[in-house]
């Protein structure tokens, strides 16, 4: 079984038992965006996580060893996202992506926001105007350095 | 002159007179993320703004102009970024997308975060293992509605 | 199963069993374009009308689950569609995207119609010289607002 | 001069003048949709509108030639258009576009919406919970008939 | 059974049986171009030349089935096609494209070949020199009509 | 100055004399898709026919070499052309492609209908339900033959 | 079964059998390109041809009918392909495709190599250097003949 | 100036001055295959030979600098060529790239033809059924070799 | 069974027995990099390796043919690699690849680095500010010759 | 001017003085590849850096000035590189890229090489069988941390 199929199979689970993402995450004791992730098939899950997640979710064993595995990583079907919740984010990028690179070099100089050393997290924040998404993404800077 | 020559006249005009995005959006009272991006190109500066802009990084009329101007927004050369500053953004997305998708379905059901009510922003974070670059997006959820 | 599959089920059972879209989006109170885009997989179908639609359509109980799962949407095969009946859709938006563009913003300001908060409709407009196929897109305006 | 540059022109000529496209389509007695398209190179333009627009515009006699030239249509930039106020529309059409497909063939029976014997229009739908921008396409249905 | 496996099933079964297109085509009374066409699965097939084909070729009902389902049509497996055969006519294109263009405008005026309102039909021509492949395309005109 | 270039200058040498592309083909004793073809830059003019459309055209001595010089043949702007008219060409090879390919090999045999040993015609054919475009293209077959 | 899953077979039972490409070609007569092509899916295989590889491979008949059939030819898995021993021909087009064609032209004048009516082979040839791969194209000029 | 357009001005010359490719290579007392290619921007050619080339097709300076310079390869002006005569040699690829992938390492055992140690010509062989180009790939066979 | 299937058929495997790469590599006696690559499907593996293999992994026959078999080679998804640790590399190349090609020409003169004459290894450099990951990629000069 | 246009002058610049790669990396005390991929535009040139390659390559204080400026980084002009010499590396990719994946897994867990804290070289290995390209890529290792 590989990762993606290990995926569906959780979620299929999750609907199933009426567990939530937020669950599952208190349950393994980690941040809900990681454990979104990882359950997808985006990273592996230790060996400890994966059994109480198998527990949690009454996995089989060949699930449990599909999200211990290490991944191939890309979870987008195209080049540009199609789905529409996913596209917005593409679209940020297309209209904001070289103002962050300024923003980025004007306060840190020339380097990167790691997408390894990251964490991020997707919030709602109440707002009389209509509640908000609010996503933090977090990543260490690396200069570019030689 | 189209908008990305007059974002281009502007970056030189900046680097040449030494003065910074944060000045610029200072000057004109708006967040640096959106000053960075209009002035790039991706929003039509008000003429209050795109006078004040002229006149700080003394750009000639057609340039104001083009900055007033109604863009034709998306400012990726190619569908897959390369440059790795932004790169790691688009990384973000084939790593974390579906769990965004998650996330945002699971706490405010089917619907989207806009990506139009929206504003960014990016923050240093300092950090004993290396300070971070915080960006924060932050939209209006959508409820699919009929 | 997976809503993919599922639409393609829902189109067999509609054939054999003579049932219309018309027909069924009326037992669910739905527009028929909402019906037939979420019987295709493209929204989540809420579990009263995934009953209804399951009795109707003599389904069983994994597609009517698939019904209800949250899709990750996109309906084409290919960046630019093959079929006659929808490239038309795709030629109006080589040919008038940009107009479509230009009468937003001049009537609105800067901004999108939302795809999100939206509704659509397909008739038929008889006339003498051929019958006309009238869509309407109908979605709320939403400006450009940080 | 192309008919791409020839409508930069017009638009340049519009603004400076503070003439609006319903002012222009007016003054020809056209379709708003149709005027824009057309100005924008989709269409050519007859001999008698395209005087008039250069008069309204104070354009040259090589930007009314090219007004009047046949074009080679098409004015995306890429298959998939990252405009946001163009991309909704794409969205539209991988959402919807198989129930568009699915609804015209239950009431026409086989066959397409012609996109040549076609008139659209952009509309303002005032509504309380924020005005609404209504796209009316309206085209003549073509059976499939050897 | 989708249309593709059942045109699959019928150039398998026309092999084993001996049954030429030709001669399909005459026994249902169509055109041997849309006959092949229909039966490789680009045209729904009315039920009663459906059922005489069934016949014919001693096809089960599923296959009669899905020869009878509306298509999704397109039936290149790549935007440029590799097979020579059908190459050819793609590098017609590339080739004679724009000349067709000219002409047809040069001719009718603005407009289009429909490709709705369409038959064809491919001819042997005998030639001392080599006999040739005559293929007429012949579609009614459709003029650019607001 | 390269053959692009020059199809465009004949195209509006063309327009602005009033002298039509069956003018031109009757002039040189050409068949009108050839010379279209020819004069848009698809194939090489041979040196009598250039200087007699050079002086039918009033043209340049850069132009009229650039008509006579071996092309790099290629035409659509893209992989799948946008152009409406040029468009409904593909679709028919989209639709009736591998039709075309079954009819030729059941008639021929293994093989192709050659694009080079080849001609065309583009004709208008009087219809009372309206006229009808007839493309024509006859090439020699060529058996595969090693 | 389809051609490719053959060509699979083929392939199996030849390494199976220890049967060379060389022994088979000479088993039925053919050069042992196209033999090679041939049972790779890229020819029909005359039917006693098709019996004498069935024999010596020791092929079902379902296999034997595969190999009889008339290819959708196309080969490669992507436009550029990713095999290092494929690629370099692919190489030899990048550099040298111009070249061919500027040789072709002075040599013949207008025309191509025909690579339908055509032969080809894979030759060793000793060299002290390191021996050489020498791969010959052997098609007929077709001249540009309308 | 850049290789690309020293080597149209190079066609032009030869062109104007009526001097033939195998002239010029005889000149420089190189391969003609070599010549061309190298003269069209592929190679660079050695101060000797680019000295005789200038004075031969009386070319300036900036152009025998030009065609001196360290080529970045690659002639094609998409993935897959549009031109007839350099198609011809993708097709073959396409039909033949496996076969002659299979020849080469059941002569050779695992590796490749050299395209960088390697020659190649260009050949007008008569054949009284017509006379046929024949193109002799010719490299050095490189075993994979850790 | 395919090479790929082989691959993944090995990863499991390796992971269940708990065996690691660099054993596997010191069992057969290869480089840890050829090992890799070849058990995951990149190279032919001789028999006598692929004997051991099997017996130290435990894998059935047809996966020892698999591994045995030639490979059509080319690993990645996708032409652009969206795994990180993979993407990394891809970004190298377009970063520092036209600098690689640049200070070969210096260095050795117009040529390339052998990818099949060729070696390459992955090692871990221990430092104080964080252990290095050192590719070292060796290949041999091959110069262009004709 | 942009920097790539930078780069072409620099690269001139050199060619016409007679300086090398090696002498303008030790004249500003930088790694050769870091200097190559710098002034072909990958890298922002340090003041002092800039004047001394401007001093040394005789530059107007435009390119200089460009040297200086922070690019939007990627060199490569389509994303499966067509040149020669760069090609092996993306070959290399295809045919070891998940090997590398693996190694790196299996030493340092999950996590990449840094492609930003990196340093690069290009060395020539002297061999009686061919002197040997060696590229030495050594990057920080970065783990996977939330």
């Amino acid at each position: 079984m590989d990762k993606g199929e290990a995926g569906r199979v959780v979620v299929g689970a999750k609907g199933r038992l009426g567990v939530s993402w937020g669950q599952i995450a208190e349950a393994i004791g980690r941040a809900p965006a990681w454990t979104v992730a990882a359950l997808l098939g985006q990273h592996p899950v230790p060996d400890a996580e994966a059994k109480i997640v198998a527990g949690l979710l009454e996995l089989g064993e060949d699930v449990e060893a599909a999200l211990r595995a290490q991944p191939m990583r890309g979870a987008l079907e195209s080049a540009v996202p199609t789905d529409p919740t996913i596209y917005r984010f593409y679209e940020v990028l297309q209209v904001y992506g070289p103002a962050i690179k300024e923003l980025i070099h004007e306060e840190f100089g020339d380097g990167i926001m790691s997408a390894i050393n990251f964490r991020m997290d997707v919030k709602r924040v109440e707002d009389p105007a209509g509640d908000r998404v609010v996503v933090t993404l977090d990543g260490k800077f690396l200069p570019y350095q030689w």
